[in-house]
């Protein structure tokens, strides 16, 4: 795997005067490993020592699996039967003062298990390195996004083909899910949603039992997970014919969408692009009905930083992919959310996503 | 909602000397309050004074919600603004010394803020009452599990018409959980398992994109998710035309479900029926073959507590539901496993799967 991750991480160990680092969490093992597994009860940990070796910890029905898919030499594994933080203690690298560890995923039990085998004398949080590095993806990170892309898209694609009038919501998010299963994806990224009609004007509602009928909105959001990567894409259309209202709103968003993306480049501040796309909308008259965040980063996780909101702190830097998802919701009436995956690029942006987005009509 | 579990949670506080309890997770505050909600990165919490009415603490998104959905007067919500450990404080009883927390579920970021804000000066594990709590379910309970299994059972049903020759194990299984959105499951309450030929003898095979052919083993293990319950169960069927040595394994392996089910009755030891059933598969000479436990406990998760194996302490208890699930992993020939999901009665059992079980032909 990427050896440049260990050195961000080890840098971090010597500004913190830090001896080690157990990573706990499924998916930071993968991060620094490439070998991923879902432990459920039992314990998974990568133990990273300031020097020598890293160390993975593995349930022993995973040891063959993190052989063949792991980046690391050493790895030891326990049954059932056996105490896993004895396991730790035992492949600790000698006088461990501080340990960092991951304290937004660990449980209060296991710091205990592991305080009670008094594995340091100091547990430091490493969420926000963590977090740092996440937040610039390397080329390798990109490929699996755009992947996840490609597929989500030919899903839609595919998908869109099933809309009549009388189909239900329902049934058409559960088309969706079939077809991503169908082309690879280990699955969705999140529940797949499909609003008809003035349901479409609620930014988190489920699927329903709820038929399409003509001349209304149908919003569709949705993304694949596939090699641990996510894609997230929301488009709206229109089912038999757009009414101007309807043409007015979408238009509104979509001038929004292309503002910020325009917008995107490093250096720009996050909350910029939100307030690009948030006055644009205000000018057309709809500034109340635009009530969420523009956009979100992704990654291994369907919401990862940068958060993208009128008061986020900081710029944009490359290699920082994230959504942005302006929308317009009228209630009772219906809403429309046009959302793209873009990638800052050292001279500006590309926009990952490629599905079209002019007002289609379906049906 | 239920008052019994509060007053059985309230006996616990009597006798652990606990002021109060903050149940964290939202499985258990669905158990005690019926409002369920995936607060992701927000805090949600139940407060349950030894003396006095609880309290939920909510995200202001889901106050609404709550509402509507909950046995709680007391409602406090949070924007993403404030500090909800604040807002927790605030709502404490006076004098609380012992505090039970979800040392299992609380994650030590957040242990540390309850900490910092002198919450309480004991901080006590209430996991154990609560799986004790869980261990016997109520009419209620039995009758969303029934539910979730009559849905699994349609779903079964209707996804065989898809096998014929030359589909593929992904397919198969992206139909089936298809199938289960549109029939108004929340969704599979596992990744659904189809496996094929040879690959049927892998216990823990995820689907690929292996093809059946004539002749070969197809086994499905699948469950839904809906109202918060769950469902769980395998079936095992030949294309085409079966062998004998198919036919044998079928047999042993029908023959061990079965006789573990007739041993099941109130006050047998746990132990015995995993015994029972793998000392019929040794008998016809399988022994070595079936690696892994009987069955395991579910009600709001697919696996929880009891776990059926040979090792097990304790006895069976009226009101306990768990599957039985024996089988036989021919290495490159393939496996067979029959799962049922039973229901420990005041006399005996009752098995809530009804699938046939008779070795079926398909194709």
């Amino acid at each position: 795997m990427d050896s440049s991750r260990f050195q961000r991480l080890r840098a971090f160990m010597e500004q913190q005067n830090l001896q080690a680092v157990l990573l706990t969490s499924p998916k930071h093992v993968y991060y620094f490993t490439g070998f991923y597994t879902n432990p459920h009860e039992r314990f998974l940990g990568l133990l990273v020592p300031h020097h020598g070796e890293p160390v993975l910890i593995v349930p022993a029905l995973d040891e063959e699996a993190a052989r063949q898919t792991s980046s690391i030499q050493q790895i030891v594994s326990h049954t059932d039967t056996q105490n896993p933080y004895l396991l730790l203690r035992s492949v600790m690298p000698a006088a461990v003062n501080r340990l960092g560890v991951e304290k937004d995923h660990l449980s209060v039990t296991r710091f205990e298990e592991i305080i009670d085998q008094r594995i340091a004398s100091e547990y430091v949080n490493v969420e926000e390195v963590l977090r740092a590095m996440r937040l610039i993806k390397s080329q390798d990170e990109v490929a699996r996004i755009r992947k996840a892309i490609d597929l989500v898209e030919d899903v839609l694609r595919e998908g869109l083909q099933k809309v009549a009038v009388g189909v239900r919501e329902i049934e058409l998010a559960a088309e969706l899910e079939y077809l991503m299963k169908k082309r690879g994806a280990d699955g969705p990224s999140f529940e797949t949603t499909v609003l008809f009609g003035e349901r479409s004007a609620l930014p988190h509602g489920i699927p329903g039992e709820r038929r399409v009928a003509s001349g209304e909105l149908l919003l569709i959001d949705m993304g694949v997970a596939v090699d641990g990567y996510v894609s997230d894409i929301t488009r709206t259309f229109v089912v038999g014919e757009a009414s101007e209202q309807q043409k007015e709103i979408y238009e509104a968003v979509l001038a929004a969408n292309q503002a910020a993306i325009s917008a995107v480049r490093p250096g720009e501040r996050l909350a910029s692009l939100d307030l690009t796309a948030r006055r644009l909308i205000a000018e057309r008259g709809f500034g109340d009905f635009f009530m969420h965040r523009l956009g979100h980063g992704m990654g291994m996780d369907v919401h990862e930083y940068p958060s993208i909101h009128a008061e986020s702190e900081g710029t944009l830097q490359p290699g920082m992919v994230f959504t942005i998802e302006p929308g317009i919701y009228l209630p009772h009436l219906g809403g429309v959310r046009i959302e793209d995956d873009v990638l800052v690029t050292d001279d500006g942006v590309e926009v990952l996503t490629r599905f079209p987005k002019e007002l289609t009509v379906l049906g």
